[in-house]
């Protein structure tokens, strides 16, 4: 199907590519469209039905649709620009430079242009930033048969007509009423009488990951925002409330990855950004290292004297990492889906310390079989002195295990806490963190023993 | 707020109780519940509102659910399971131990025993796993008003109303409409002619990640879901969608963290369950370090005769581990948002070798400062040949980045190819590998070079 589009792209059969495209749905031919040269968009583009092409612009991705605006006439634009909900139009807006932002406002009426430029101002990661303006607003002496007539008059230019809005005199949210209401009650039915008045709302500076969290505890499909004085200023949509979901899923995994996030997807990112994207964490890691290097150094003379003792450095920084990681991986998560409080910080710490527990003595345990069957008598890899330097690994592993799974659960919750964000702290922050105290752990026990 | 009922709870002030839990959200009431002693569950349940009561009951934690029905008697159970949703009653079951779920099935008329047994026999990640069979089915030769007849007929049971599928004598699905089309069409149109026949749909078996995929690429509501016969058999509804989203986000990050996935929240995992998920990558990475330990030993007599070169061993394999993890990871969160696919193998391959060539003379261009800066001239860490040594360290640090990051971009493509699960494949395996080779380079330059 693709290739077959692509083709008819390429030998310019216009007439049988509008008839294919015109029977399929926008994100797909938007996908599609994002494999096309990029000179043959603008003709394209034109063939579309009006509506569809609209529909299809808000699928693409901002580079081609850069290239879109840039090929349009005014009037094109201005045609769009019509079709497109005020939030995607603010997306859009967002996303181009300047010059291009400023060609897209010239062509809206004042009115519009007002409210984009408010939208505009509401920081990144707000409620704000992806609320749109367009919605059902109903008045609470209203009838159902009259809320129908408002639905059918301005129900085309809004996104989702299934949630209504009741607002007072000074546009004060009151009420919520679904068309499955309006619909199981008579026409004479007043509104007041139906709508629900407790309300699930945010508040337009909240945090956009907190308030997409809200959608997946109350199963909602739309969430009014309002302003500081309760004003209704706009709602949020299920779709939006998923983009923020997967956009904080990534975002999250990129920081555990010691990857600095970013909102492009991986092709459309450029070989540049993904590099300073990486090299900063790659670069702090490698130079905290210096410290593990310092306590090796230190210890350099025993480590020669006692020279076996030098392998099993990568296998217990490595388990030590591991273990860490596991937990705050973990915690950091619950903090992210909220199942995981300040509250609960003596809570987390208390199951950690026995989840740890377990695991070290099971690994020391089979580590102890290991080391006396395959390195002892298999590789005769220790002196005589092997069972101590056995113990010394196995005893080392024990208490790094435990160590590093406290650590990694409670520097979450602290970051958290003081204000850091808990993902930064995960996988590659702790690993330095546990890989210097293994270190001086092995060192110390065998300092002990030996 | 919480506090107070759960004061309330203790001091068994019942009236007040009501009254507050009346005018509260379900899911709010849920979460208060967990907290509560579960011997007050079964009273507190009692005094709620029927409908109220039933709709708390879906949003609790399957062990509370359990307490409840344990308490139940065959009426109340047979109460709340007419109020439930096809689709939660299935998870319930699921979830419940046999003899339990034996007795729920008892409660329920032999129609609706047949569609629950039907449902649980799909398989856990699938889409007939998750939807749900009550929706609102329409002929193509009904009009307007009649479906919304039949809407308010049948709409107070099905969980979405909005979209509406169309479907023939064999009950094959051949159109959707939406409650917006009906309302903004006269009452005497025909839905033939107002329905949308290009549907997008799933088919039960189909993998229940994908299909909550289509939500965010269509940004869909529902999703009707057909047997092989292309039957309708259920639908899916975007807050089930919203969840599988989660539940797959956190099942990647579990598996990027070397944890065996586990689908229940942090507390509600006992203490040996999450023994249990962590152990055994914990183990196997730690056996597999024998390598690491194998490739040391075997150099042994060389590096004691080069002691500076021991110290440096955690830098380099912890940056290799780092720089491969940073591209697994992408390449993984890229597969799963569907970004990436098996096609894209040899362009992930070139821009990961333009990215891993730009970290890589970066970070041997700043190490080979610092250790000439630092270690030479400051801690004076090296012999007469400083030089040579810090080539050495700098020339290996620039291979295993390359090769890190070429292995870990492309291990995980291949997993997929051939069946495995990418996040599998991500930091903890793949640092093992990356530890081994990092190893290998190190000690092979040094041989060169000394």
């Amino acid at each position: 199907m693709e290739n077959e589009i692509l083709e008819l792209i390429e030998e310019k059969k216009y007439t049988k590519l509008r008839s294919m495209l015109s029977e399929m749905n926008p994100a797909d031919i938007a996908q599609i469209l994002e494999e096309a040269p990029k000179k043959e968009l603008p003709v394209i583009f034109r063939i579309l039905q009006k509506e569809l092409a609209a529909e299809v612009f808000s699928y693409l991705e901002s580079d081609m649709q850069q290239v879109l605006i840039e090929a349009f006439s005014d009037a094109e634009l201005r045609e769009v620009l019509d079709e497109l909900f005020m939030d995607d139009a603010v997306d859009i807006i967002d996303e181009m430079p300047a010059s291009v932002a400023k060609r897209i406002l010239k062509q809206t009426d004042a009115e519009t242009r007002k409210m984009i430029n408010k939208l505009l101002a509401y920081p990144d990661d707000s409620a704000g930033s992806i609320m749109t303006t367009e919605y059902i607003d109903l008045k609470k002496n209203m009838t159902v048969s009259d809320a129908f007539e408002r639905i059918r008059k301005i129900g085309t230019d809004t996104e989702t007509i299934y949630t209504c809005y009741v607002t007072d005199r000074s546009r004060r949210l009151i009420g919520i009423v679904t068309v499955k209401d309006l619909l199981l009650n008579s026409q004479d039915t007043v509104i007041d009488d139906i709508m629900e008045e407790n309300i699930i709302f945010a508040n337009t500076l909240d945090d956009k990951e907190e308030v997409a969290g809200q959608f997946e505890k109350y199963d909602l499909m739309a969430l009014p925002v309002v302003d500081k004085e309760n004003r209704l200023v706009g709602i949020i949509t299920v779709d939006d409330a998923i983009d923020v979901i997967q956009e904080e899923a990534t975002e999250d995994i990129d920081k555990m990855a010691a990857i600095l996030p970013s909102d492009k997807t991986y092709f459309k990112t450029s070989v540049f950004s993904t590099f300073k994207a990486r090299i900063p964490w790659l670069m702090l890691l490698m130079l905290s290292a210096t410290f593990t290097g310092a306590i090796i150094s230190s210890f350099e003379e025993k480590l020669t004297a006692l020279p076996a003792l030098i392998a099993f450095i990568p296998m217990l920084m490595g388990t030590a990492g591991n273990s860490g990681s596991q937990s705050s991986v973990t915690i950091i998560r619950g903090l992210s889906l909220g199942d995981i409080e300040f509250a609960d910080f003596f809570k987390v710490l208390w199951k950690e310390l026995r989840v740890a527990l377990m695991c070290s003595i099971t690994l020391a345990a089979v580590n102890f079989i290991k080391l006396l069957l395959v390195d002892h008598m298999l590789l005769s890899s220790f002196d005589s002195k092997w069972l101590i330097e056995i113990s010394v690994v196995c005893l080392t592993l024990a208490f790094t295990v435990i160590v590093s799974k406290l650590f990694g659960s409670a520097l979450p919750i602290v970051a958290k806490k003081i204000g850091f964000d808990p993902a930064v702290m995960a996988s590659p922050f702790i690993t330095t963190i546990v890989d210097a105290i293994s270190l001086m752990i092995y060192f110390g026990v065998a300092m002990w023993l030996l």
